[in-house]
C-alpha cells in the first residue's frame, strides 16, 4: 500500500523548495537542518538524516506519523521528537523548518539564554504582530544529543511561558514554524536578519 | 473598464525586474519593502500589501490614485501615503523605492537623527552631485505605525531643509526616489554601499 | 569607414563579461567604475560613461585613440587619462580595470596613504610574485575631480617608486592592470580578498 | 595509450562541480586552490596548476602517480607533494579539497598555532563525530614555498598527534580530506563555517 498521497508529494516540492531558498542563505552548512510539513490526516513529510538541503530530491522526504515513527522505512532526523512535540501543542502549525545558520548559533554564543527583539519593523513578520512596539523573546536552550531529553527542556518552557514564535539551541540552530511552509520561510526569514542586527549591535558602543 | 493600460503594465514590470535585484541584495527580507512608480496620468502603480519583494507577479502591482486610493480593488502597502506625499511634493519623481536594508536598519541604530555622508566619490550617483566633495545628509526618522503622522513628520522636515535624496526610518528602513525606476535603484545601490561604510568605520578608531 | 575591427568586438566581449563577473562580487554599485582593453594598433576599447558596468551591452564600449579622444562619438569615463597615462607608461599593459569596491573604499579610509600586503600565499596571483615572503604596496592618492592634475599626481609617484601593481583612489576605488584582461581580473580577485583580510584584522588585538 | 579511464573522467567532473561550488562560495579567489581525487588504480586526478577553479574543464584536471609523477605531461600544481603525501598515509582518504578562503586565512593570523573547535552540533558533519560534546584542533602550519618541508612539517606533526579531519597553512589555505568528494566538501562547508564562527566571536566580550 503506497501511503504517499498528492498531498504528500505536493508538500515534499515545498520543502524542497525552501531548501533551496534556504542553502542560497547559506543557512544549512554541509547536511546540517531538517524541515518538515503536516499533512491532513496528521502524518508528517520530513526531509530524511543526512542529505544536503540545498540539494534535496523528492526521495529525500519521508513520511512519519504523528509520533515519528518511520512509514516508508527511512530514517528520519535524530531531531524528530523536536517536530513532533510541536506539531502537538500547536494544532495550527503546519510546517517546521531548522536550519543552523551562522547568525544563530552567534547569537546563542553572545546573548546565552535569550535574544531580545525590540523596535524592528520587520517584527511584524512574524505572526500575530502588528508594531515594532513590543518585545519578543526567543529562548536559547543547551545543545543536548538526547534529544527526548531535550524535547522535554522545550516542553517546560512552553508550559511555562507559553506561545513563543521560535528557539535557537546553542551552538546548533533555529527552529520555526508556522501555518505553511511559506509562512515559516517568512518567520526564519526575518529572525535571521534580526539576529544579524542584533550580532552586530552587540558590544558597538552607541552614542 | 480596465483602467490598466500599457504604460501600466510597463512599469509593473520595471517595478518586479526592481524587486528581483533588490532582493538578490538581501534589501527586501520576509515581505517587507514597497515599491512604486507613477504613470503620465498621475495614478501610481504600487506593490499590494504583503507579498515577497522578490517574488512579485504582474497581479502583485496594483493602481492607486495621486491619494492612495485603490483603483483595481486590491489592498496597497499600509505606507502607501508615504509614497503619495513624496510624488505631491517632488513633480519631477517618477519612481519611489522603500527596502528594509540591514545597513539602512543598522545605521538607524547607530546614528540617530541622521547620516552624513561625505568625501566618497559615489555620492555622485545621487542626482544633481558631481564631486565628492559634499555632505550629503540622510535623515532618520522615528518609525510609528501611523502613517499619517509620520507622512507629517516627513513633510514637516522636508518643508524645513529642502530636497532631500532620501531618508531612513529607524529600525525600519530606506525611502529614496528619482526620475526614474533605473534612476530610484542607482539611489539605492549608492546609498546601501555608503551606509555600509559608515557602519563598518563606525567606532573604529582610525590613526 | 568604420573603425571597429573584430579585435575591437573582441575586447568588448571581454570587458562585457569581465563587468558582469565583477558586478555578482558587488565591486561597481550603482553606475560606478570603467575598463578598458588595448587593441593592437595602440586604440583603446573602453566603457561608456554613466553605464552599469554589470549590465554592459555591446554599445556600451566605445573607442578611443592612445590620447583619449573619442573615435567614434560617444562620450568615454571621464578618467579615461588615467587609462591612457597607464597604457603610455606600461608597454605591456594590455588591459585595465576600475571598480569602487567596499574594501578599496574602506582600506582607502583606515589605511590613508598606503596599504601593505605581507604573508600571503595569494599575492603570488599578482604578476612577477612567485612567494609569500614579500611585501607588496598599493599607494592610496587622495581623490580629485580635476582628472588631469590626479593623473599627475599618479605619475609622479611611479616616477618615484617605479613599477607597482594597482593604486587606490581614497573614498573612490582600485585601479588595476595586466597583460590581458583575464590577468588584470586576476590581480583584481586577488588584491579585493587581500584587502578584506587587511581590514578584518586592521584594530583586532591579536595575541 | 590512454591512460585515462572512464574513473579518470567521473572523478574529473566531480572536481570540476566542486570547484564551481567552491568558487560560489569564494573560497578559490583568483586561480588559487587545488583539488584532487584518488582513483582505484591509485593514480590521482588532480587540477592542472594556474586554472581558475570555478571555471575548470575537464581539459583543467590531469593524472599523475602516486608519487606525484605527471603521467600525461601536464603541469599539476606546486603543492602536489602534500596530495600525495595524504593519500599514503591515510588508505581511506579518496579525496583532498584545497581552498583559499578568507576565513582560513583569518584563522590563521589570529590562532597562530592551531584553531580548537568546541560545542558547536556542526562538528557532526566530520567524519566519526557524533556529538558536540568535543574538542577538535586544527593544526596551523607555517608557509613554506618549499613543498617537501612543508610535506615533512605536516608529516611529522601527523606522526607525534594522530588523525586529523584537516590542516592550515599560515596565510594562505586550507587542506582537507575525505572518504569521497562529497564528504570531503562536507567537511570543507562545515569548516568553513566554523571558522567564521571563531573568527567573529574573537575578542568580542562575553557576558
Amino acid at each position: 500500500m503506497n501511503l504517499k498521497t498528492d498531498e504528500f508529494y505536493s508538500k515534499a516540492d515545498e520543502l524542497i523548495a525552501a531548501g533551496r531558498f534556504i542553502d542560497s542563505k547559506g543557512w544549512v552548512p554541509a547536511t546540517s537542518g531538517n524541515f518538515s510539513a503536516r499533512l491532513s490526516d496528521g502524518n508528517i513529510a520530513i526531509t530524511v538524516s543526512g542529505r544536503h538541503k540545498g540539494q534535496l530530491q523528492c526521495d529525500d522526504i519521508m513520511l512519519i506519523d504523528a509520533d515519528g515513527l518511520s512509514l516508508d522505512g527511512k530514517k528520519p532526523s535524530a531531531e524528530t521528537l523536536l517536530h513532533t512535540a510541536l506539531y502537538r501543542r500547536y494544532p495550527d502549525v503546519q510546517s517546521i523548518l531548522h536550519p543552523h545558520s551562522l547568525n544563530a548559533t552567534l547569537a546563542s554564543r553572545l546573548f546565552k539564554t535569550e535574544v531580545v527583539l525590540e523596535n524592528y519593523e520587520l517584527l511584524k513578520a512574524l505572526s500575530g504582530i502588528d508594531t515594532h512596539e513590543c518585545r519578543i523573546v526567543i529562548p536559547i536552550f543547551a545543545n543536548d544529543q538526547n534529544i527526548p531529553r531535550l524535547a522535554t527542556a522545550v516542553d517546560d518552557y512552553l508550559d511555562n511561558y507559553g506561545a513563543i514564535h521560535a528557539y535557537i539551541i546553542a551552538g546548533h540552530g533555529l527552529y520555526t514554524w508556522g501555518n505553511s511552509v511559506t509562512d515559516t520561510l517568512r518567520h526564519l526569514e526575518a529572525l535571521d536578519f534580526l539576529f544579524d542586527c542584533e550580532i552586530r549591535l552587540y558590544g558597538v558602543k552607541q552614542p
